[in-house]
């Protein structure tokens, strides 16, 4: 997200806040929600915008840039100002705080995008010396923009063809242009799963492109219309439901210098997803995860890109429930025959080191927890960086790992969450740390050392309201033995003598952790809005959810909402036990797949849920998409069982409280047919939920209307729960 | 609707109610409501169903077929039992009841329909002498069947092409093919409005078989979507809205001697409609009702059916408001140079004879009060028999009209509603009369000497239960001068000391009047419902509704909701002036053009109004179709400032009260961009209205959905305004 220049108006809205004696005062929900009026204005900012620009920190405030070197905190050096740099561009609103740096031709540069009447300016400068080295016109119609600092050239599509910005700024040169509609180059595919994001991959040094190109001819329009059209009109979408034909998938190698492409030979069965695509330092190979249709066997393969020929497995990972590649290979410079590839075959994400002929040299970590991010090297590549939540399932430190000994170093301390980026040459670490009580202290580290250098604080801008009491604990799931974590927000003025409603917060699903030791603890804005109005607010995550390793993920396989559902089942015995909860008032709410557990919950303990809000919901997962809903529930036609043991169709009879289901009619990823679906067999079994519709919307509101949302959601809790 | 054997079955039901001392059960929705489980128990039925045969009625009950002789109706004469008549035509499901009497070769013959395995047998028999006389194979694909006895074929389409069933009953023969499925052949057109209900017109002795031929290709597609395929589905439908391009409409005429097609010349402007036509009895001519778009001019014309020539102009009418013909010509068959027109040109709906070349013989009806139904000629065409509401707009009595003199004869006297059926010979009415405390009485009438003979009297199904009180009334429009009227039902047990809360039911569009002097005084079943649980539940006809006459109907134009609105607060007024009426709780449901007027109401007196049920509204007219909408409103282009003032997507943010919107999400009618638009604005307001969708359903929920339906508007209103 970028971050505007709010601080300063924050300053002075915090200053007249106090000088109007607001203690009294309750935050709104403009206030405390994306979307609102004044949301911004309650973003918890650091003083100054920093980023690395060498082993210096180059930090913005308003109007002026400056440099801070490590060994001399105190002192900044001047960069550039605001007036200095319109004037180099020519360009009265660029603006020092969004000048990034990044290497071109072996250099540091600078570089700005700036908004132009058809276009955005790309522009690639010498700081130092105030000279403009580069300058790109990008039409409003490129999109999925890949540009590559060193060749200075920017890859992107338009409709479904893939182009290249030319070298000297003139024409685009057509890479991939294809007249069936229905075949997608350059974008990312499987619906973003396994770790995709994008569909150009740059090699080495820029003198090939590979990029991916989707066949989609043969799977199913799923209708998308558009009400605010004078007539309705229609917008399908490509949606391969679970079970039904899917989407296929080659990979192109473009060759920048002869401008011909060769297709990788991929092979049979075309039904296989291909992933975390790397790119061989010396430009020669690309290594594939390809991962069959079932998702329980990826197979990473290395092709020689002027033949498109396979030339080896390197190897093969296997799981009875479902392998996830997420991350591409992680190539050393020094040696670029070897790589760090992350996995969970033991159990939890770890790094091994691998020769490129397949062979395993060592498993570089061991902790019973998950690896969660690598951060770099240092300049001779002796250690990797990475974060890991090994001291606490809600914490998160740095470590750096020496690759020849396994040897692992912590490099941050303070409990909490650390996120850190490293400089260029792997010396300083800039750490990012939050806690429950901490909103936000940036150090600067020396990791040769593990020197901690105080740089800046957030202050927080809640400072003058007084907000509710939250607290951090654990409890055990219905397996007895994992450790859940919970987040407690109780009532604002909270008096142990009452008797409070209290509502669960849910998400639940795979590759999310809601529950951390962060600042507030992750409280949200709602949870502050509903404390605010007398309710408990509580959310915890259950096994299925992320960063606690395979068993404790993948436990959800073929039955998904069941386990999930009873844990937060403990979690409402937790709260059954707190002397100040309403048992008799308990409701829940939860979006997508925390749509799907909010519905399960009320469906399932039809006695315990008084109220439930489920927005975007799952209903029935042969609904849902091939990619995500085969990895945990198989196809329809292997799990027969299982789909019906977990859809909420035939559950619908069950519903006893007061459900309202929230949907955008234009959701392209839980598809409307869900809860329109579930609507059906709610009239037929004759219950009675509530409904409502975010026209126009996706799968979720964002912009001024979520503040409507939430205001909604809140008065339905307020009529039925209050 | 087909009323099936429930007399008997009725009655047990009624015998067992008595015996088990139901007098303190109240009705359910399952027994008030058509779709509900018991609701066939409770329609009132006539001991025996009753139809012309010659002079005589045929009667049947369960079993048995009889003929009662108006002369000496305590005499029945039998003539078929099921018995013989499963033998006669070897099918064992077929019934008396079913069985219609229609002339073919100057003979009255029984007709009747046997549903088979993949088709529908009609079959055409003499009942006196049990002899089979024609039988025809109804495939099931085909549509809009046209039975013509005196040739015995039947016209049909499938798809959108037109065939005859042929004269051997051997394959059909093609009328009008199309390859184009834009181009639709023997259907109604102008989406059923002008009084158009099907498409194709048979010449009076059958040796012709005019059509619609209607080009949709110039329309836009309304994208509808089904939801409860295995992946969603597109169903568009053509939707012609206001102000946008409408479909084309000609008329062909297919000669079944020479099997070809000679089509109208009907010349331009193509964007015209073409209704009421009628063809001469010596089969040489069609009349064309011929109406501008803009509705303001309807011209009659005369076409020479062999060279599609237009012959002439018969009249013109014109009217700057708009002009609607809904009858076509009534032909004399003593003197096929007359016929005979109906108009409301001079205020109210007349009847008029004119000669075929255009002269006005003569104004044969003078009332100031509308010509409800033509019933028929007596057998020398001296008299027209009509229905009127002369004597009250609530009441309809049956007339007969000397064709020479204008002298006007009344032949139904008992207060109430009669509606009535001529013998073929014009000698007797059956005439079946309701009215507030009538539950249905048929008598026999002699037509010559008004004497009428007592028949048969349909039994209270509700006897056993008790029901609220309900009255009828009239109030003055907010125009000051005319008269409104309404019906009032009080709750039961009603205590005159107590306050109640109101529940305003309200349609208010063209084309209807909800209140008369009928049974009940027409009291809807989920009135009785309502007022079982305490509600007070008002319903009142205002301006804009019909058979009250041209001033009263089209003082609407250009500016729907505004007086209509204006008048039920009239309603209000007086509903405030009753003791017992708790002012602080007032609320109104209505459906369709009553969803829109609920949605008016409530906008636009949010402070009347705490709960509003809107289904299937219009929320803006540029989201109606053309024929219907712009005969109100004119096109959006005329009358932008019109559509802009009674546009309620402007009237969102007023919303203070409880607004609760259905729709079918399948609505071809009022399409769903109708309400989804109002939520949108409705967010944008930060206004807070409440939704439901009903999913596979058009316009209405029929089937036992409807019982879920108003239960889940009940629960809003006891959820709000109890």
């Amino acid at each position: 997200m970028k971050k505007p220049n709010h601080f300063f108006y924050f300053i002075s809205i915090l200053f007249m806040s106090v000088n109007l004696n607001v203690q009294a005062q309750e935050l709104t929900l403009e206030e405390l929600l994306p979307g609102g009026k004044n949301y911004f204005d309650f973003i918890p900012n650091l003083p100054l915008q920093s980023r690395w620009f060498g082993d210096q920190v180059a930090v913005s405030n308003k109007d002026t840039l400056y440099l801070v070197n490590p060994k001399s905190p105190s002192k900044k050096t001047l960069l550039i100002t605001n007036e200095e740099l319109r004037k180099l561009l020519s360009n009265e609103r660029a603006d020092v705080n969004r000048i990034t740096f990044l290497k071109t031709g072996g250099t540091e540069a600078a570089s700005i995008l700036l908004p132009e009447k058809n276009s955005t300016r790309r522009v690639l400068f010498d700081i130092r010396n105030k000279q403009i080295l580069k300058q790109i016109n990008q039409e409003r119609t490129w999109g999925n923009l890949d540009f590559f600092p060193d060749n200075q050239r920017i890859a992107f599509t338009i409709e479904n063809n893939l182009y290249l910005s030319d070298e000297n700024n003139g024409l685009p040169v057509e890479v991939a242009k294809d007249p069936d509609k229905n075949s997608i180059n350059g974008q990312s595919v499987h619906r973003n799963e396994f770790g995709i994001k994008k569909g150009t991959f740059w090699s080495a040094n820029g003198n090939y492109l590979a990029f991916y190109r989707m066949d989609e001819s043969m799977v199913g329009d799923y209708p998308l219309v558009d009400i605010s059209a004078r007539e309705a009109e229609l917008k399908s979408i490509k949606y391969p439901m679970a079970g039904m034909a899917s989407h296929e998938v080659t990979v192109g190698v473009y060759n920048l210098s002869s401008g011909r492409t060769v297709f990788l030979k991929t092979g049979d069965p075309k039904n296989r997803y291909f992933t975390n695509l790397s790119w061989s330092p010396d430009e020669k190979y690309l290594y594939i995860a390809e991962l069959n249709r079932n998702q329980d066997t990826c197979t990473v393969n290395c092709y020689d890109i002027q033949t498109g020929a396979k030339e080896r497995t390197l190897f093969t990972e296997t799981n009875e429930k479902y392998v996830e590649p997420q991350n591409p290979m992680f190539f050393l410079k020094r040696n670029p025959e070897l790589f760090i590839w992350q996995s969970k075959r033991d159990g939890y994400n770890q790094l091994y080191l691998y020769r490129t002929d397949g062979e395993l040299i060592r498993k570089l970590t061991s902790a019973r927890a998950d690896v969660l991010q690598i951060l770099g090297f240092d300049e001779k590549e002796q250690f990797i960086f990475i974060t890991s939540n090994e001291l606490s399932p809600i914490e998160t430190q740095v470590y750096k790992i020496n690759i020849e000994t396994g040897e692992r170093i912590q490099l941050t301390f303070e409990p909490g969450v650390h996120s850190a980026v490293l400089s260029p040459s792997g010396k300083y670490l800039l750490d990012n740390h939050s806690s429950q009580q901490t909103i936000l202290n940036q150090q600067i580290i020396r990791t040769e050392n593990k020197q901690s250098i105080a740089f800046q604080k957030a202050s927080d801008p809640y400072s003058s309201y007084r907000l509710p009491e939250v607290s951090l604990g654990s409890l055990k799931a219905a397996d007895g033995a994992s450790d859940l974590y919970y987040r407690l927000v109780k009532p604002l003025d909270f008096d142990s003598t009452q008797k409070y409603p209290v509502i669960i917060y849910v998400y639940g699903g795979p590759h999310s952790q809601m529950v951390k030791n962060n600042w507030m603890a992750g409280m949200r804005g709602w949870d502050i809005y509903m404390a605010q109005k007398g309710y408990v607010v509580f959310t915890m995550d259950n096994r299925g959810t992320s960063n606690r390793g395979l068993a404790f993920e993948n436990v959800i396989h073929r039955n998904l909402g069941v386990h999930e559902t009873a844990d937060q089942m403990c979690g409402v015995e937790f709260l059954k036990s707190l002397p100040y909860v309403d048992v008799t008032r308990i409701g829940v709410h939860g979006w997508s797949y925390g749509g799907f557990m909010a519905t399960n919950m009320i469906l399932r303990h039809p006695d315990v849920f008084k109220v439930a809000v489920s927005g975007g919901p799952v209903i029935d997962w042969k609904y849902y998409e091939v990619m995500y809903g085969e990895r945990y529930m198989d196809t329809p036609q292997e799990n027969k069982q299982g789909y019906e043991n977990v859809s909420l169709l035939n559950l619908a009879g069950n519903l006893k409280g007061h459900l309202l289901l929230i949907h955008g009619d234009e959701d392209p990823t839980v598809v409307w047919q869900n809860s329109l679906s579930f609507l059906k067999a709610c009239i037929k079994a004759r219950t009675y939920p509530d409904y409502f519709i975010y026209p126009g919307h996706g799968h979720n509101m964002s912009g001024p209307d979520r503040v409507h949302l939430y205001e909604k959601i809140t008065r339905y809790f307020d009529d039925y729960l209050k």
